[in-house]
C-alpha cells in the first residue's frame, strides 16, 4: 500500500545506494523518479549510478540528471576516497544504459511532477539541495503542493560535532549552503535527518555480513558497495562499520516514531569559518532572531532509537527472503 | 591551603557575584585581583558591584577597572531585564567607597600581577574576555607565565543549543567574538566551561531557599540577588530556578574532576549570522580544517555531574554555619 510517492534526489555514493535499496523493497513507497545531483561524485558518476540502480532495483522509475555544481560556489572535490572512484565502491559496475534517462533536467522534472500529482509528492534529498532550490526558483508554487520534504543534511551540535567535511559543515550542506538555506526557507514541511541521528545510526561489519547472508541480491549488493565505505570510516577512526547517514532519511519517512524531533526555523551561514552550518531557532528559545524570524518551522531529529532504525533494514531486506 | 591564586574577571551580573562569593570562602582560592568589564550591565555598574562584593566578601582583594566596550564593535545594550538595572537584582545595595581601585587599567592590572608571579596565577574570566585580550595584545608573553584560563562562555550544541543570545552565540562571547577568538589563540591552558553544561546545573528554587537558611550573611545574600535572576528565567521557560553560569567555571576550577572535557581547538565566528558562535574541532575529528591549524588545544566541557557540583557550592556555604 503506497503511503509515500517519493523523488528520490540523491548522489549515489554508497549510503545513497542503500538507501535506493531500502526504498525500492518497502511495500509503503512509490519511487515516482530519481534526480541526480553532483556531491558524492561528479554529477557524470552519480547519474550513471542513479541509471544503474533504478535499472538494478527499480526498473521502470524515471532519472533525470540534474545539476553539476551548486548555485554559488564552486563544485567540491568528489569524495573518491570515501565513495570509491565510481562512487559505487569501485566494485567494477557493468555498463549502464543511458537511453532511459528523462529528456528534462532534475529540477524541472522535480516541479512538474509535483504540479502533476498536487499534495501528494514526497521530497527525499540525501545530496546538495541545488535540484530543489532550482525547482524553487523556477516554480515557487511548488512548495505549497509538495507533501513532505525530507533531507539528509546538516548537524547541530547535539550528538557532539556540527559537521564531518569542516569543524562546522555537513558535507551536502556544505556542498551548496545557498541552496540549503532556499530549502529551509520555502513554505513546505521540511524534516532534517542529520549527524545528530546518523552517528547514531551504525551498521557495524557483523550486522551487514548478516544483511549479505540473509538478504538475497540486494544484501549481497550492500555489501559488495560497502567495503569500500567501511575502510574509510574504520581509517579514519569514526566507527567500527558504516554511519548509516541517506537511509536514515529514508527510515524517517517511513518510521518517524523512531526518531524525536524538535520544531523551529532553521537557517544555513553562507561565509566565513562556519560556512555550510545549519542552526536552527528551537521553539521557545527566547532570543532576539531577526535572521530566523519569518522563516517556517523545520523538524530538526535531535534523538534516535538506532536499533528499532537498522531493525527495519534488516527486515525490509531479509524477511522477503526467509 | 592555596592551591588556586586567581584574577577573577568578571561582569557582576548576578551569577559572577554568586560564583565570588564561593571563591572568597573556598579554602583553596586565593583571589590576587578582581577586574571588572562590561556585559551584564555597564563597565560602570560592574565595576561598583565588583567594588561592592569585594568590600563585603573579599575584603582587600585589589580591584581594577576593565574595559567598557569589545576591541571591534559596539557595546551591547546591558542586560537589565536579567541582571537588574542595579546588575544585582535591584535589592539596593548601599553606596561603595570607590577609593580602593586600583589605578591600573584592567589588562595592565592582569599583565603586571602575571610578570610578577610567574606560573601562579589563573585567570577565571567569567564576561566578554576584552581584557584577556588587551592583556595579550599588551603583553603577549603572559600567555606562558599563566598557569590556567577558566572561562565561562561559548556552547558547542551539545546541550542542545548554540546560544543563548542569539541562536548561535553566548552572551559572554557574543558581547565580544573577537576577543574570544584571540584567547583562545593564545599559547596558554584554556578550559571552556559554556551552555552545554551550565544549562544542565540548575539552582532551583528549593536550593537556594536551603541556601538561604542554611548559609549565614552569604546564603541571603546569594538568596536575595537571584530572586530577580530567578523572575528572569521562569518568566522565559528557561528553568525553575536559575542557571548555575559562572559559578561552574568556578566549580571547574576547584573540581575538574566533576566534568568531562574533550581537547581541541577553538574558533569564534566573527561576523553574519553565527556572529559569536564558538566552534571546536575535536581531536581525532579527520577533517580539512586549515582555520583551526596551528591553534592550541582547549578543553571543552561536555559532560557534568551536575549535583556533585551543586553539593559542592552547598557545601562551602553551609558547612562553615553548621
Amino acid at each position: 500500500m503506497t503511503l509515500h510517492t517519493v523523488i528520490y534526489d540523491t548522489d549515489p555514493g554508497i549510503d545513497d545506494a542503500i538507501a535506493l535499496v531500502f526504498q525500492a523493497l518497502h511495500p509503503e513507497i512509490e519511487l515516482a523518479g530519481i534526480t541526480s545531483v553532483f556531491g558524492n561524485a561528479s554529477i557524470a558518476t552519480t547519474t550513471r549510478n542513479a541509471l544503474y540502480l533504478a535499472q538494478r532495483f527499480a526498473p521502470g522509475v524515471p532519472v533525470a540528471r540534474g545539476a553539476a555544481a551548486p548555485l554559488q560556489c564552486m563544485a567540491p572535490e568528489p569524495l573518491g576516497w570515501i565513495h570509491g572512484d565510481d562512487g559505487l565502491g569501485n566494485i567494477g559496475l557493468p555498463e549502464v544504459d543511458h537511453a532511459p534517462l528523462d529528456s528534462r533536467p532534475a529540477h524541472q522534472f522535480i516541479a512538474e511532477t509535483v504540479r502533476a500529482r498536487p499534495g501528494e509528492i514526497t521530497l527525499l534529498a540525501v545530496g546538495p539541495l541545488t535540484n530543489l532550490a532550482l525547482a524553487l526558483a523556477d516554480d515557487p508554487g511548488i512548495a505549497e503542493r509538495v507533501k513532505e520534504v525530507v533531507i539528509m543534511g546538516g548537524a547541530f551540535g547535539i550528538g557532539g560535532v556540527l559537521g564531518n567535511v569542516t569543524p562546522a559543515a555537513e558535507a551536502n550542506i556544505h556542498c551548496d549552503p545557498h541552496a540549503a538555506d532556499l530549502v529551509f526557507a520555502a513554505p513546505w514541511k521540511v524534516s532534517i535527518v542529520g549527524l545528530d541521528v546518523t552517528h547514531e545510526t551504525v551498521m557495524t561489519t557483523a550486522y551487514l555480513a548478516s544483511i549479505r547472508d540473509r538478504g538475497g541480491d540486494a544484501g549481497r549488493f550492500v555489501w559488495d558497495i560497502s567495503r569500500h565505505y567501511e575502510r574509510f570510516h574504520s581509517e579514519s577512526d569514526q566507527a567500527t562499520g558504516i554511519f548509516a547517514h541517506d537511509y536514515s532519511a529514508a527510515a524517517y519517512l517511513v518510521a518517524p516514531h523512531l526518531y524525536e524531533t524538535r520544531g523551529g526555523p532553521v537557517r544555513v551561514v553562507t561565509e566565513g569559518i562556519a560556512n555550510g552550518l545549519t542552526i536552527q531557532k528551537p521553539f521557545g528559545m527566547q532570543v532576539d532572531a531577526p535572521d530566523w524570524e519569518g522563516r517556517p518551522s523545520c523538524e530538526v531529529c535531535v534523538g534516535v532509537d538506532a536499533p528499532g532504525v537498522l531493525d527495519l533494514f534488516d527486515r525490509m531486506l531479509c524477511d522477503q527472503n526467509a
